[in-house]
């Protein structure tokens, strides 16, 4: 799974910025050895296709590869490569780093999304653009990979009014007025407005919204508001946001919304990853 | 706390790319507001410094901040800042998700060293180079900023003997005859070798490297090793490594190694911080 | 008006990759003197706020400006600036060119919007993503400075289904199928699908599409199209696109679409601009 | 033919952050397809070797191609590729524009170029350096693939005096004096200046300028002015600039300078280029 | 002398990635300091104004300088600054590096000029192509600061036939036929042909080449060579390349050449410049 | 020998911003032609690996190379290549000039750890982070190709208190006595302190500092302060450093240091290298 171009080099940079000294001063960086890279935990790749650019970059030989988004249990050997010593050294962890953090997220996604779609099939889990600062691109594709969409990627190209907005039209009140005015002018596009009480979505869902967002509502107060923004406009789209997380997506799901909308995926612990690198011949 | 010099555009480019289009249809991006941010639990800041590049950049006007570093109780306003609607909301969110991300880690950084210095006053918290690639900068800076140092920080200038170099010189009791050597190149630097066992513990002691670095030793195993490393030279210095966390430091530092080198700090909930933006006068 | 944050150096080092020589020949690089820009023609400003940025990194002292997006008749200073001859020199001509290149763009834009809202004031005249490549962020800027949106961004965040994809999914009435299955998963954005003739437009319209493209229609066909399909609903969006330019805007406006997505704008002839340099005191 | 080295990989995010949205909501991104390219109007090719590095990038497989530069009637297939549907879509609209933007540089280049040479076959179209900002590297070889030539490419590399250097100086008599030390110094290059009347370009001749540039004079006065500083020295260079484009260039070709500069030919409509993408086998 | 626009941040980052880690371990990075920079020998400037920028980054105050080109005997202070003492740290040694190589270069260059002016006012002294990779900018910056010029700052700008070149057109005899041709499509610049002997050096002047560049000619040839070629041609430019420096450069510049190309500028010891780093109040 | 990874493009593009003009003009471009690449003395060649990348980068097709780090004597061969015309000249002089500068690094350090292994066969050359500016990864390759290492790479990674810092703590006595506090937080890592006197070598030693870096001591001094600091801590490291170079490394190499830092290899002549550009077939 292919996601844009952008630049490798920086996280090789990172971690190596000139060689590994270590191997060096061992005199072994022209010997020739393997490798490896194995699950240790259940796992959804991500960032393998990224590892392989590396690979390329630093003169390692990839022998085998499972793309991103393959899910695989314990004890599975998902890329072989071999090289000179000194290569395998510059390449291990800065491959190992991307392995496992950007699997991390595309596992707890899978977990998320499976837990959610056995109580609500139709439910779709999407994830906001509150990216670690510097991941977006490997965040976004990590998400996909484990089975989720970005909810919006950014501030240029969807409509989703807050209470950071709404302070500068005068209120709910006020917005309402003049929503038709933006549904026209975004014709192409959905208006989306954050809404944290029954009377704020009600009034939106009479505005003519085409989606409501909810903030850290109950899953009581959500299956309220469900209920009634429905019987004003049976096509409206609900997206539940706000502390909803893999703990709680349960119940969020069965309120019926068409989404939730997380960030609690891009953050936790990194997948367990082993690498081997051993004598090649 | 300044940390050398990079571009922050790139983390504004993710957020924004063009501009906010939300705030350019409400008609409402050449208003005046003000924006706030406050912590909403305890806090070690981190990455106001560059909040405050990013401010400059989108032309909005900082009133008042803290440093990072600073620790704040829940509910204080650490940044005062003021300007147009449309730049306040493109400056906004990417802003907080530095200050979120990043303060995260400084304030973990504070708990885990308080935790450590409680039992052992002499111990150091030290953090590996496994930062979430594409973050490294900032946070090594959060780490610092919350009393931990930096174990190395790449590949490139200091010596860290792995069992992976190991392979390739024929094991252990061939290393160390070549330890001498390898001090003698590297005389500036001391030599750090990991180790798995007491064997090899006392084997590299004798063999007179500057540093052992312990990996996955239980909290007895690892008392036993500093007891007999030390036996055998006063002035080795021990790094004790793998899995140790916030929750079972105290025990580690207990058993009176110089360091504890942890991963666990780069990951984990984000800081919660409250951001408020209003009708400026 | 502010667009994101980039790096404006790229224009600067393509005109005056080390120094302007002719100015260091004649020996005047460290006299002093004023630079005015001022209109020829009737023109929508566009580049201002990139040229104070230049002038900035030139050193060159801005004392007056007018904001892009602001309309002007010709003989009008806009910019009125002093600094040494030799900085002046450097920051003349990709002044200009941003200036001239960037308030074409946005001029053409208003009279375009200018000529299909008289017809129709409810009409959106939205611009495609094909871009002069490498001048994306100030084109952009530019159309929205003269009136009209973007369309769509780029490939990421919205759903434009053309016949390039219809050929993988076995036909429209293939397509027809899969439509309310992708509206559900993709509930917060807008449907779009391109259609070239009354058949299609029709089945996509009962499919339950939100939006329809319609490429290459004449006038009259157009007419049929938009009328037959917001009998079968009336809340459709509706976007013509193909061939409309300033020439022909009004007939298409007249036709009753939401919008006009137009290339158009993108090229043409740059705005006309005079420069003074003169001895300053 | 190849330009330098540069990096393509901007060209593509602008169009593609992340990835075709569409064609992964539509499920056909692995499907396997194959893309050509074909003109719709005579035309000379350019950006050919730029989308084959982005070809690269995107993993798509060029079975076919021919080179920048090649002159070709409508519909003649000049690109053949093949790859994954999600690779191939991500990489046609940016191919495209690159092709369609360039190509028609280097199409208008032809034109002009041979409308020059039809009446004066030792005229040589030079092209100023105010190109697009942001695409000097493609416009400049686009117009030596139609037949120009680089007028200057900086203000770094060549000595041309403008009104705007000569305001420093005291005018054109004093000028004057000094051309001679100019010369001296510059001994290496030629020395050329800007005029826009007879009197200064008798001036400038006799003071033994190498080239002179003449600025918007009509095609009469060109001709005396060519006449009247050949009767001074026959060796010099003239250059006419100042509105001369595709239009009107055969009358000033036929005043015998030695070239013509224009920048007409950086803008103006794209290509027209038709792009099939279908099921490959 | 301010040169084009270029990135600084590259030099910081090379010197200090993170911190400075011994001013940060010592406890002293917030006390406050002054920082001044004086020559130890006669030194004419060159890196002042980027040294500023680099004081810009990083919080350091400058509240003195002298402008690059400045010529200054030894001990003299030329550089006051003063700020934090983890700024000041992190500030000073890639200033001094920028500020020692660059001057020496600028040093270097006034001393050949000197010494070749000396001999032959007129004479000039012109600097190659060949910079120390990565350096190229601020190398042609400290030329120019010492009086001299760039011969041709890349390979897209001049016309400079070397014997690789002749190789390709079937020998000296087989140019001199197309010279006529070269001159007239390149009517805007000199055509220059690089000769090693005399018999090559008279078919280039009679075939009408405006500049001959010798390539390691002795004194007497080269003597031999100007006679010779001045009476075919008295207003032909000839540059003298090849082995000359500052030892032999008087030599050089009696024999009656134009200019005198060189690349022994751009290397050698660097200025010897002191700094101290001490309390402020 | 591979060294990290970074962007080779920008050397090229200061050399070649757009084509070779003087192959375009003469037509040549498109044949095709053979370059080689030899040593005109004993040569320890540096930067083979990254003329490869240019010449991949630039269509040139490389027959064989020898590897950085071979020491060859003068009219060796060391890298054939063939490609067409215009592809060969845009690489040749960029290639030519990395060959020269950085083999110029390496080779001058192999002369000088020659010279000082011979005196002592256990001495260490280390160099300086004092790198010309925009140099540096290639800079380190260099003189590790040549025998020698790295003193520091940067200021992040290593505890170097000068001069400068004790100015802040009080003088060498108050530094003394915070020396233990240093060494038990940097357990990881050597302290090392610049002395320039035997006074505070003494105090220093019997501080407990890990390294002496003694600055500017005379050979007679010098081999008293190892004398005396040896007999305080036999253990203690000693570098020396000031004014050392190639012409008196021997008598330093004799005092018994372990190591000699230096700058001195950073700068100096390049190495002579010929080109050869001719018909292929």
């Amino acid at each position: 799974m292919l996601i844009s171009d952008y630049d490798i080099s920086e996280f090789i940079r990172e971690d190596v910025p000139y060689i590994d000294l270590t191997t060096k001063l061992l005199g072994i960086e022209n010997k020739y050895g393997k490798m490896t890279f194995a699950t240790r935990e259940d796992t959804v790749l991500s960032g393998v296709e990224e590892v392989l650019k590396i690979f390329e970059k630093l003169d390692v030989k990839c022998n085998s590869f499972l793309p991103s988004g393959t899910f695989l249990e314990k004890d599975k050997v998902f890329i072989e490569a071999e090289g000179a010593v000194g290569c395998l050294h510059m390449a291990w962890r800065v491959s190992l780093s991307i392995l496992e953090y950007f699997s991390g997220i595309a596992t707890r996604t899978k977990v998320m999304v499976d837990k959610a779609k056995k109580v609500n099939p139709n439910i779709n889990i999407v994830t906001t653009r509150k990216t670690f600062p510097g991941t977006k691109k490997l965040s976004i594709k990590s998400i996909i990979a484990g089975g989720a969409w970005p909810h919006r990627l950014g501030l240029s190209e969807t409509i989703l009014i807050f209470q950071q907005h709404v302070n500068f039209v005068g209120g709910y009140e006020e917005l309402a007025k003049i929503i038709p005015k933006i549904k026209a002018v975004a014709f192409e596009k959905k208006v989306t407005v954050e809404v944290e009480n029954m009377e704020d979505a009600i009034l939106m869902a009479k505005a003519g919204v085409d989606t409501l967002q909810t903030d850290k509502l109950s899953v009581e107060q959500l299956t309220e508001v469900v209920e009634k923004v429905r019987s004003i406009n049976p096509d409206i789209g609900i997206t539940a946001a706000g502390g909803i997380n893999v703990n709680n997506v349960e119940a969020y799901a069965a309120t019926g919304v068409d989404g939730i909308a997380t960030t609690s995926l891009y953050f936790g612990k990194p997948s367990d990853i082993s690498v081997k690198i051993e004598l090649g011949q």
